[in-house]
């Protein structure tokens, strides 16, 4: 499948089913997109920063991670990553993201509002979008202190991280509206989803 | 008002009006007490880990931090801290972390059940308990490996930590059930609930 483009500060949500491959690519380099997940046969199923982390033991995941729901089920697992370095602590940027952070007096909706906009066909509502599994965001955090910064992120032009997702599955998919975390350009953020069918056996590893 | 027990690997649901004070005590030292948080007027405004840290820019909240929901509103303002350390990113412990994590055939319901035991009344569903805030809890973090590892907490024998409603809440509450975050035993906590026009003008502070 060819890759599509989220056009800056924009998102998206589509399914994924058991066995298929979600890989989400930086085209230009310091670009985050917001990953979030619900199960197809229950959308209360949802990806769970505080489940993952807390079975890591690990706040920053990479190859052979699994991700799990707030029911402990793997929904997705990372099988490559060429950056090493993402966030699974903060809330999608948003209109009070922008207001109590930025000051901004007219803010933008932010990856919680286009989340929201590209998620509700699938009947899922705004209260129900989680902290994201966001892909190439670079939190520096201070383990003494326990002070987190939002630096630039590491990932470089044509980078990508790849998922398996572990069961059927609804994808939303930002490119991040925050200026901070994408080091103050807004930029397009590519995915492509391999069916498992399509696989040649190396690609299941 | 006297102060309630929660008994050891149980807990409580209540509610608390706007202006209301929190109390929750660690009576013999060392004891973990989940806290989650609901709006009366829609329980779909929930307790949010991810906002709360993104606002503070910080991973530790004591004495003057402010709790936020889902929604960006002020549930909860942290106003006296005897201890200075608690958690905010690790989910209340359940039967799926008796599972993964210490390997147990049988495992307790944890944190997590007796949370979801005493807020269905309320009509909140187990799908619905988010990360908690975790008084006294106490989780250190290599800021540069991420590694995170559950410690011994800081609290002593009659140690608190107060709260003042910032809106009409559900509160959820326990003793919570891990071996190993309350440093091998498992002790009770207590709390109370001072109604706001029975407060004495300091301690409004």
């Amino acid at each position: 499948m060819s890759n599509l483009e989220i056009r800056p500060r924009s998102g998206v949500a589509f399914t994924m089913n058991r066995g298929d491959i979600l890989t989400v690519i930086d085209p230009l380099g310091e670009q985050v997109a917001d990953l979030v997940a619900y199960a197809q046969t229950d959308i209360r199923e949802v990806i769970s920063s505080g489940r993952t982390l807390d079975y890591a033991s690990r706040l920053f995941l990479t190859t052979g991670d699994p991700l799990y729901s707030n029911r402990s089920n793997v929904m997705l697992t990372i099988i490559h990553d060429d950056v090493g370095r993402h966030d699974f602590l903060l809330t999608p940027c948003s209109e009070d993201t922008f207001r109590i952070i930025y000051g901004d007096t007219h803010p933008h909706q932010g990856c919680f509002g286009n989340l929201a906009d590209a998620l509700r066909p699938f009947g899922i509502e705004p209260d129900a979008i989680p902290v994201a599994f966001n892909c190439f965001m670079h939190v520096a955090i201070d383990g003494k202190t326990g002070e987190i910064s939002v630096q630039p992120p590491l990932s470089r032009a044509g980078e990508e991280i790849r998922f398996r997702a572990e069961m059927d599955l609804i994808i939303g998919l930002t490119a991040c509206s925050a200026l901070q975390s994408n080091n103050g350009s807004f930029k397009p953020i590519c995915y492509s989803v391999t069916p498992a069918e399509e696989l040649v056996p190396s690609q299941h590893a």
